[in-house]
């Protein structure tokens, strides 16, 4: 039993949603019982959105739920429609019919439960499933949206509840790579990667998954495979929760990068508890995501805290710090910088591997490179370095890392 | 309570849901409790349709109906939004979240019951509820349509559910009138009209409410009011299900027409039992929808039997006589005309008056114009004439009846 999810750009019109039906259909002559769970159409979300703010600036999330999971909800029809034309038996189902529970947090719901009694029941008479992704109904029967990307959420959670054998998710890549490779032209497609790596590497900004999806297959051992709807043949990633023995292969396995960090020291601050919190409060209050946070042993009883905000909240968080908190906290002062760019260098065999740590610090050094902050955890080490040098950075990690051989 | 309907033009697009909010807000600073019934924005349900049929040229019933039915979804939250902007309390309903009932008949189902439980608990909290029209959900969960107009049906079925005060039918004409206002330019707006007489005068061709909707308001007394929705001002038309005292005022309500009426006569028919259904059988069962039908007297064990086709479809029916029919029950020809038109005087008053017909056909006769069928039911009288004067006979009619001026 397979559960497919196509985005939105793999059914982004008739022909392309062809595309899609003329591989469920080979899938299902091999034998398989097949759910496909759909996005809306590329750009359908973006139309009903701009329509609902033409009636609403802030539109109500009950009402903007509404409209929105339309979107999916045609993609599905269209989705059967193609697979009876094709000969096989098919039928669609909102996510309320499914049903999907979910809370009630309109336009980012979480799902709850799903009853997949309706499903198991029409796979055994030979349907065709055709889920519709990203949306759910509260226990009020309104119906939610799971927010941008949430059909991958949608496919992995159904796979959990039907015990799926694999979850596949077409997207317009055809697998995790080791790095961009338009940065790195060396860059090679991951045939594995563990779900924490990939963890890491998806928030990092390698954008393949929607982070919470990895999670949910995650919690629920689902596997997961990323896979090209473009390309008619190829293996994608498959996403584990198993290590393998994969530790004694790769050490590493990708350098993730982002491109628009920010940095901020609040300086001279005194070293006493609470002083994170007075610091970085103000900051979230004011929907200011952080990501990093640094924060060195004091010297004297005053100490340095550092971290890093998306580029466009820069300004904002500067501000913030500068009128709200320096004063307030007794910092010497507040220093920043939106020149900056974080490299990660990611995998779970660092676990068991002494130098990695050191092996990534000695290469950049040797190209001159500048690490203006660093930050570890079990199976990442990232740095923020000057955005002019990000580039070349991934590009000798890389290399260093033997990321463009094959692990032997 | 009032249940508001608005067809896809009066929503057709932000700028014009705008107004349908501001009437709405404008009945609901009066006092009453108000369900708003809305279709598609007008061209959104031939797009979904056009969509469906790149996928399957005779689209899948149950999934056209998945895909058609979102075309309401949007409007409903659209109208919610545009409320809420307002100021007012509002709550968007699909048509299986009332739950509108129906059968499974997908694409033209019919209405089972309606659970009006959750619609008057929002009225009763202050909520103007926006409910999708045209669509329902049948007893296993399936979504369903009621067909192309079902959204009138849908707000009369609301309004007989809830017991409402009236039911009012927004749409881009401002009332019935006594005739099609671009041949009569005197033609006036009726204040009222019967149930009856709206059966007639729709079936003829004044295209204003769907029959369906008629007959539901007429079985389950709900006062239904035509209104414009471009015009602020103007009571509409009422459509009444008492005759009032109005036989005594107006004997004749209108006059309909139908241009395209093309006539068919199969001459020398033995006169005996079941001739007519051989005649009807095998051009209903090429799915030709018959109109009038004539059967005079037989003379000498002959008759001869004529019916009204659509123009479209005369060439069809009359292929399937010649070389189906009229060998097959001993028929001498098969003649047809397919420049004919229908013109019917229409009124509940010419029940209890003599002379009406006589009076109709001598006004013809002055003009010249011959008759060549007739029809008549307690209401009406029908004929089929040369469609080339048409426009003369509606004009020299509606003057003879007096229909130019309200009635003393």
């Amino acid at each position: 039993m397979i559960v497919q999810k196509y985005g939105g750009t793999s059914v982004g019109s008739p022909e392309r949603i062809k595309n899609v039906v003329r591989r469920v259909a080979k899938y299902k002559a091999q034998g398989h019982q097949i759910v496909v769970v759909v996005s809306a159409m590329s750009g359908e979300t973006n139309r009903l959105i701009a329509l609902a703010k033409e009636m609403q600036a802030q539109p109500d999330p009950r009402e903007l739920d509404m409209v929105v999971s339309t979107g999916e909800q045609v993609t599905v029809g269209l989705v059967s429609m193609g697979l009876i034309q094709e000969g096989l038996k098919a039928k669609s189902y909102t996510g309320a019919q499914v049903k999907i529970t979910t809370d009630s947090a309109f336009t980012k719901a979480r799902i709850l439960s799903i009853d997949e009694q309706n499903i198991r029941a029409d796979l055994a008479n030979g349907y065709v499933v055709v889920v519709a992704g990203f949306q759910g109904i509260d226990k009020d029967g309104n119906i939610t949206t799971l927010g941008r990307g949430g059909s991958d959420t949608t496919g992995v959670a159904i796979a959990a509840a039907l015990h799926a054998d694999e979850c596949q998710i077409y997207t317009d890549v055809d697998g995790v790579y080791t790095t961009d490779p338009r940065v790195v032209p060396e860059a090679r497609r991951l045939k594995s990667i563990t779900f924490e790596e990939m963890l890491e590497m998806a928030s990092l900004g390698s954008k393949v998954l929607q982070i919470r999806s990895v999670e949910f297959a995650g919690k629920y051992k689902v596997k997961l495979r990323v896979l090209s709807s473009f390309e008619e043949e190829g293996d994608g990633t498959l996403i584990t929760f198993e290590e393998d023995d994969k530790m004694e292969q790769a050490i590493i396995s990708g350098i993730a990068f982002n491109r628009d960090e920010a940095k901020i020291t609040v300086r001279g601050v005194p070293d006493k508890p609470g002083i994170a919190y007075q610091i970085l409060g103000p900051v979230s209050e004011a929907n200011v995501d952080v990501d990093m946070i640094i924060q060195n042993v004091g010297v004297d009883g005053s100490t340095d805290f550092s971290f890093t905000v998306h580029r466009n909240e820069f300004d904002k968080a500067m501000d913030i710090l500068k009128n709200k908190v320096q004063n307030h906290i007794g910092a010497r002062d507040v220093v920043g910088d939106n020149k900056t760019a974080k490299v990660s260098v990611v995998g779970v065999g660092m676990r068991s591997h002494v130098g990695i740590a050191s092996k990534m610090f000695r290469t950049l050094a040797e190209e001159g490179i500048n690490i203006q902050m660093i930050s570890t955890s079990e199976i990442k080490i990232s740095v923020v370095i000057d955005e002019k040098y990000l580039e070349l950075a991934v590009r000798v990690l890389h290399k260093a890392f033997d990321l463009d051989q094959e692990p032997a």
